[in-house]
């Protein structure tokens, strides 16, 4: 029997079991049923999230981590019971070290929130999932974003982690020095686990400086193929792009539906250039040039800040875009990652896939990573559509693998991917098994996500 | 007993265990003494590294693996006896996809042979430690070198590894796509372990354009303060400066003996800015004006390839340029990272500690990184002259941490710093044992390297 005697002696009202509580905090952003945990604690301190624990792996009580309840496997999900960790609570810039580049966060802060207290410093957190998650959440699904083609994931940019594991030990991982060859990276172990291995209470991020000089910049394409095609080679020509973003032609129609876009109905590509004024005009213009020769046409440039806002937040609401697409539907968004040079034939395939099933569905995507998602309307009642869903993503996962690529880029594994772990990673899955055996030997880290069940 | 007659099955000629191999394999660019291992293998295979592993695991035989030997810390010595596991023979290049700015390659490749190899598609492998170490080895170690300021470490320039697992599995990691959030991160989990966790038999790099422009710069400050505090800016500024790298007046001096480079004896820096022609120009004098600033002086530019690969040949030299500073005496190379902000205050504390002890070091460093290394003449034999160097390491190391730093921003653990691993890491250490159990229970793996002996 659960014991949360135990855990209101440690959180006292921090601890909540209210019907309203619980099932806010089982919801998700994606087409997964409603899964409320029996309670919802809510720390303040490390010293808490490791009492909790402690007392948690004693009781083999289940913790799931929650930041802001963004992800789309599924991933904060309660599924096993148990307790959601919500850690809003913990939601602190605790330094800012701008002559090193570096702040050490709480996990709760959301990215948003984070850029604003940076405002003063001239410095910026480049990572920007479409949500604005929490930066423990982020890190917990190695999260990226549209700038990552130029700045990296969450896998470069958090040099140091505080983190509480199993049961209640507080570890420190990496330092703020840029560099270290000391031993085993627990903190590229912990970034990815989903909430299963240890919960993050600490985040040392590396910051950059914001570009003396932004220029945005909108075009559209004949064709999917050929805006793709011009990723590729502005990839593959070193263009140091900080953001080049896929739109297919469904996209575009859902944000003139969205956020009344105006834009004409074809496949765009949103950029954005930083650097010198110099610089970021050199870049745009070897860009338009490049461009042009795969029929590019409606170049337009934006270096206002208000102007290149409005444009990326409109690309930041793709996910509720796509869902105007399907009133009344839900959107299952699912993600894979392949080799740049694959991501035409991809792209494309997905593109007819979704037509010869009937499937309304955008795609979007950072491109310049070889990543894209698709957004697909769906009706979780209905039964045939939901099996052409399933039809879909599982084939779309196995084409990724098939050309050498991931079946997620971002968003991660949850319970919505586990049944392809074992094809991307194979043997691999075991040392991974052995991995969270050894650190949470009575499974009580966000079980029932990630590794697949044992045979 | 060591079953030899079974390796000898799986290897026959090429199990060797004449005086000659082993001494040679026992040997380091370093102070610790010679270590032959019992037999040095020469796989060429994955399959045949898979057999020898099954058997030794069966057998529990130590496997110490061997790229070019070069490792600073006694890495490579096969301390505990056994087999060492020379990766020369695998030394291939399996598949470069310039389209996608990868390649694939076997571990005993070494990294200017790799460049040879790539010379051709216009596309480069950037991490280049002094020694020509071999791409295994790197990982293995996670090393860095001149370029990482800009282009990373092999943390960031490998996107997969296939590696053998104590037992003989073979697994895979990651993919060719450019990021993944499918599962624990092995591959980082593998850099860095010093092949105490498995034996890497290929890797996928991401490799970098060639850039179009090039320029490299020399400049010489009054100071070594003065010079730290010159790159401490550049770097605060964002200069994507390619290369920075300070070189102390004893380093200089070194140079002058060995490489005849007759510069000035006073600190210098050594830069390098990567390109468009017109985006070079800008770096480079927006770099002179502020060096400026700091009292820089003699700024020499160099753009000839002929002119650039002289200046790096020598500041690669640096390890033998010390030497020629100690005639008949061996170098020990103690190398630590701090947070930029404290590089100027360590790197005068190291020279100021050098001179109270009586010892002869040079200092050299990727200073963009934060990271210094001291090159420090001693004879083994001299006992008093040991206590010293061993007591500067110490507190140079404690002095790293004190500063929020590392023990080694590239050098590792291996024997030499074993004794810090508990002050850096903490309880974290205990996960890292746990790792190492659960993946090799047996302990064949290079044993008795990098993590501290336990109590
Ligand atoms: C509109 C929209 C757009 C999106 N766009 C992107 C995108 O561009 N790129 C992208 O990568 N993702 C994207 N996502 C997915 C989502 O935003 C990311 O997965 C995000 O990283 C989740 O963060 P979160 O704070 O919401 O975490 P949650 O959803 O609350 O949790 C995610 C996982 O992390 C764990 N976790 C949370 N906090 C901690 C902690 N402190 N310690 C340990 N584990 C923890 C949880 O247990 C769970 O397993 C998008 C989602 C939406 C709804
Ligand atoms: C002159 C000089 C300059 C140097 N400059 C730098 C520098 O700038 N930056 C830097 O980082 N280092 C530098 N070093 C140190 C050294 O070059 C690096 O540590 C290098 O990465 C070691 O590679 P190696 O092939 O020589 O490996 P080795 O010395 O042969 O082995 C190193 C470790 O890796 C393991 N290993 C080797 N191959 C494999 C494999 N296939 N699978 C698993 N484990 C394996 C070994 O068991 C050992 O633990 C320098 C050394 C010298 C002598």
């Amino acid at each position: 029997m659960m014991d949360l005697g135990g855990l209101q002696t440690i959180l006292g009202d921090r601890l909540v079991t209210s019907e309203a509580d619980r099932t806010q905090h089982g919801r998700n952003e994606t087409y997964y049923p409603t899964t409320p945990p029996d309670a919802v604690a809510y720390p303040e301190t490390t010293e808490e999230v490791s009492a909790i624990l402690a007392h948690c792996h004693a009781q083999g009580i289940p913790v799931t981590a929650c930041g802001a309840a963004s992800s789309l496997e599924g991933q904060h999900l309660a599924i096993r019971g148990g307790i959601s960790l919500d850690m809003s609570r913990m939601a602190r810039v605790l330094s800012v070290n701008a002559e090193d580049l570096t702040c050490e966060v709480q996990p709760g802060l959301t990215r948003k929130r984070l850029n604003e207290e940076l405002r003063d410093t001239g410095l910026f957190f480049p990572v920007d999932p479409g949500a604005d998650a929490s930066i423990g959440g982020m890190a917990a699904t190695r999260a990226s974003g549209t700038t990552a083609v130029r700045y990296g994931t969450m896998r470069d940019n958090v040099l140091a982690l505080e983190a509480v594991m199993a049961d209640g030990t507080v570890i420190r991982t990496g330092s703020r020095a840029r560099k270290s060859s000391t031993g085993y990276d627990l903190t590229h172990l912990l970034i990815g686990s989903e909430g299963t291995l240890g919960i993050i209470t600490a985040l040392t991020l590396r910051l950059s400086g914001i570009p003396e000089a932004v220029t945005a910049a909108t075009c559209r394409f004949p064709s999917v193929a050929a805006a793709v095609d011009c990723v590729i080679l502005t990839i593959q020509s070193g263009l140091p792009v900080a953001r080049i973003e896929l739109l297919d032609e469904v996209m575009v129609r859902g944000f003139n539906l969205y956020s009344e876009a105006g834009l004409p109905e074809l496949p765009h590509l949103f950029l954005e250039f930083h650097g010198t004024p110099a610089g970021v005009a050199e870049q745009a213009e070897t860009f338009a040039a490049l461009a042009a020769d795969f029929g590019a046409e409606g170049i337009a440039t934006a270096t206002k800040a208000e102007d290149r806002t409005k444009l990326w937040t409109m690309r930041h609401d793709a996910h509720y875009a796509s869902a105007a697409l399907g009133p009344g539907k839900r959107i299952c968004a699912t993600d894979v990652c392949v080799p740049i040079s694959r991501l035409a034939g991809a792209v494309v395939w997905a593109q007819e896939e979704c037509v010869r099933l009937d499937l309304t569905s955008t795609i979007v995507g950072h491109v310049g990573d070889g990543n894209f998602h698709c957004g697909i309307c769906v009706d979780p009642d209905d039964m045939g559509e939901m099996a052409r869903v399933e039809d879909f993503t599982h084939r779309l996962a196995e084409k990724a693998l098939a050309l050498g690529g991931t079946v997620s880029g971002e968003h991660g594994i949850g319970i919505g991917k586990q049944g392809f772990m074992d094809a991307e990673h194979g043997p691999a899955v075991a040392y991974m098994r052995a991995v969270k055996t050894a650190f949470d030997p009575r499974g009580i880290l966000n079980p029932g996500k990630l590794l697949p069940e044992a045979q």
